[in-house]
């Protein structure tokens, strides 16, 4: 993608990400949307579906050539990432929305022909947006992202997981898991796949672990962790295909390849 | 404590708290402070000592009488909850101070003969202060926080604690605590006691579960939990003395006792 066409996207995408986010924060502090509890498992599907229909409509008027991956419906049926593929989660961290009404965001990223283009990770009730395009480094809102230390010590590390991987699973030898969470410095649990990719652009964490992700919750995260010198792979190691759900590791690549060797044992016991 | 004396010291601690606040913000902030990521463990020693005399001098001259509890040494050592104590944790969530730069708390309590009459937990770089008064409510900001759901259902908790809690441990049997993340809603790990605390007064936690906890690190939690209606306890369910580190659960009290009863298995394999 040439720069001119990419900030033209960017724009856009920021616009509507932006116009989205107003929408959410405004119905999710409005009593008539959500006056109990109760009433939050039906406001987060309903906020969903409005979020991600707003997106398909504005996309679908103004660039009918490009394509939609998404969660709930308003998107195309993909085989390839070919062309220009908008990749979206309307409401990532949907629990946190629930429980916490924030630590919650929007993912949207702009792929062409299987390539990263833009990234754009919305904390909605913060205000705070994670952005990045390909090549131009990541931001959050106006501020540069400082690159990823080359040189992290294991011992200093701070690391995003959630509990499920040091408990029995189908994945991993949990034991390692254990291991792991001894030898790190620290580790921490968020629930918001896309704010935990945004946190290791950042530095905030070291590298984020998932066990089943689906596309719309990476792809933002990938282009963004990228821009700050991370990498992202499910945790045989390989590429995303961004196709199909799959386990996800990403991270600040000078701990990649002790954490892959000596502590994700994949069908180990 | 009657009201007046309650609110004198209220509003006299309150505005220590945010003065402090402002002078950690400064200086996180600062280049000649903080210029590189290795600087950062000795500016948390630093702000450490530095926020814990402010507190020290403030009240030791304009409260001769009151004692004081705290991390750093510039506190008394007590042997007993006695009159009036200031139970203060400089900077709670030190590891998140160092590589987060965010997501640390002042923590101030005050004690009158062992009642916790004030509780003020303040989100430094948020700039979002937890207060509680004894008896009268508490408060996120200027904003009522509303009391916990009395009949929070097992299967929608979300609950913080740390990992440890599920690898093998000296406490409690870990295949419990195992059971325990795959029977709630979600697990979450912000690495600040004084916060988690907050966050259960708040409802954006159910509960919260942690080893080894000094005095400072719980009291203002407390004060603001007991608030909403929530309940704390060592994990025997037994009272906490606030003048030796225990291990800690604070909770919803609808969900207490199947917890206690069912997950926390003290001594156990």
């Amino acid at each position: 993608m040439n720069k001119e066409k990419r900030d033209m996207l960017f724009n856009q995408a920021k616009d509507w990400v932006l116009e989205a986010g107003r929408n959410i924060r405004h119905k999710i502090k409005d009593p008539l949307h959500i006056d109990t509890k109760s009433n939050a498992n039906d406001l987060v599907t309903a906020m969903d579906k409005e979020t991600e229909e707003f997106f398909a409509d504005h996309i679908k008027g103004k660039y009918p050539d490009h394509s939609i991956l998404s969660e709930e419906g308003f998107g195309d049926d993909l085989n390839s990432l070919e062309g220009v593929v908008w990749i979206i989660d309307p409401i990532d961290g949907t629990m946190n929305f629930v429980h916490q009404k924030k630590n919650f965001a929007i993912s949207l990223a702009i792929y062409e022909d299987g390539i990263g283009e833009i990234g754009l990770i919305y904390d909605v009730m913060s205000d705070v947006l994670y952005q990045a395009k390909h090549g131009e480094g990541a931001y959050k809102n106006d501020i540069p992202l400082t690159p990823l230390d080359k040189d992290k010590k294991f011992e200093e590390v701070v690391f995003g997981l959630n509990h499920f991987w040091l408990c029995e699973n189908r994945l991993v030898g949990e034991k390692y898991m254990q291991q792991f969470v001894k030898d790190v410095r620290g580790t921490r649990t968020y629930g918001s796949a896309a704010l935990e990719f945004a946190f290791v652009a950042e530095g905030v964490l070291d590298g984020y672990l998932s066990m089943n992700l689906a596309p719309w919750d990476v792809a933002a995260g990938m282009v963004i962790v990228k821009e700050t010198g991370g990498v992202t792979t499910n945790i045989d190691g390989n590429q995303l295909s961004l196709l199909d759900k799959d386990s996800v590791l990403t991270v600040n690549p000078s701990i990649q390849e002790r954490l892959l060797d000596s502590y994700i044992k994949v069908g180990r016991k």
